[in-house]
């Protein structure tokens, strides 16, 4: 399949890197492809300068965010929370148009200290995102965890889970065989439903900067002990 | 111990119960115990009428909220969230002093059709209660789990957690304690560090809310896979 990854940090070069060792046809999408290939200092979360992950994985295409959606069968937003917008609009409303659309990223709002969201809990990113797109098919998928987990589920002990959320059935098939791509079993895919889960799955953000400081380490994911 | 518990729905019944059959000396405080005691029809979540459950726990005295502080060692809010800060006004601002105020409450919001919560990403009913009662020792606890987990942890498979937060780490020592006693083991208690962290264990029931929908059962917890 031909994919378009919006954002080229640690989420986007992670699943660049799955789907594209899974044999799918992978561009990564960027404002500015020239001035992304000119960085030579590590963003500002640390990871190393883009050029320098690209050299290891020349077969993954850089172009501009306007050039990537008219040709891919899937977008998957991995940009941050505040740029996706923004990103979108790059794309173009038209190139979406009845693609699914794999949204990764979460609400996340820094400025205030601690982590916070930027929406409220009565609505999403997700769902903002299908009402300013409302011809894409926006699936809300794999926000839940650390980039490394997403592509490498088997890294993790036991059927721990990747929630999805979605209001378009067949767009959340396409994503499933994605998961499937990555490694993700079949018991580990749980569909929480209508594309309003997004709230809770974005929330979960919350906790899981918490259980990030306490535990000391991202390797870790949802899991639930039921009966 | 001595421990008052406010509220007469499911979480409060089932935290009397259980502490009392650990050997507490329990009291469930309510507005008017008269009016308690003479109910005969389901209350709103379709749970049986008070006088029914109480008639099988005679040992757990039932009072007014305004008498079940002075005598407390502990005081435990399972009430509902939107009726918090007036029943803890209720017991009183000096009765609460210097004592562990487990709080199990959710700041839950029905009105907008799908559960919400009425507090910002920026704060926690928690955090209120703690600036409403600077004297107070808030420790959240157990408000990430269906009633009957908290009391019977052992009915469900594995290492499931009970995340725990507050900024006072002798009360979060007593609530520790009180854990044990209704069955919960050391490693299953996480705690998450400052009280800022119930943010994310009650934006967590976002997500709780869709996952019982999706397996059709609240007799589930929290679990983490992890390297």
């Amino acid at each position: 399949m031909r994919i378009a990854i919006l954002g080229t940090g640690m989420v986007g070069r992670a699943l660049a890197e799955g789907l594209a060792a899974a044999g799918h046809d992978v561009v990564i999408g960027t404002r500015d492809p020239d001035e992304t290939m000119g960085r030579t200092e590590p963003d500002r979360m640390g990871n190393p300068p883009f050029p320098q992950w690209h050299a290891g994985h020349a077969d993954i295409e850089l172009a501009a965010q306007t050039d990537v959606g008219s040709d891919a069968e899937v977008v998957v937003n991995a940009t941050s929370g505040a740029a996706t917008l923004e990103a979108l609009e790059a794309v173009g409303e038209e190139a979406l148009g009845g693609k699914p659309l794999v949204d990764v990223a979460n609400p996340l709002e820094f400025s205030t200290g601690r982590l916070a969201l930027f929406t409220p809990s009565t609505d999403s990113l997700a769902e903002r995102i299908q009402r300013t797109f409302p011809d894409a098919r926006v699936v809300k998928a794999l926000n839940t965890m650390n980039a490394s987990v997403m592509i490498s589920p088997s890294d993790l002990p036991g059927d721990h889970l990747v929630p999805i959320a979605g209001d378009d059935e067949e767009a959340k098939a396409t994503v499933r065989s994605l998961l499937a791509d990555l490694g993700w079993r079949e018991e580990q895919v749980l569909d929480l439903g209508a594309l309003t889960a997004a709230r809770g799955m974005e929330a979960w953000l919350l906790l899981w900067i918490d259980l990030l400081q306490t535990l000391g380490t991202p390797q870790f994911n949802l899991s639930l002990s039921r009966r």
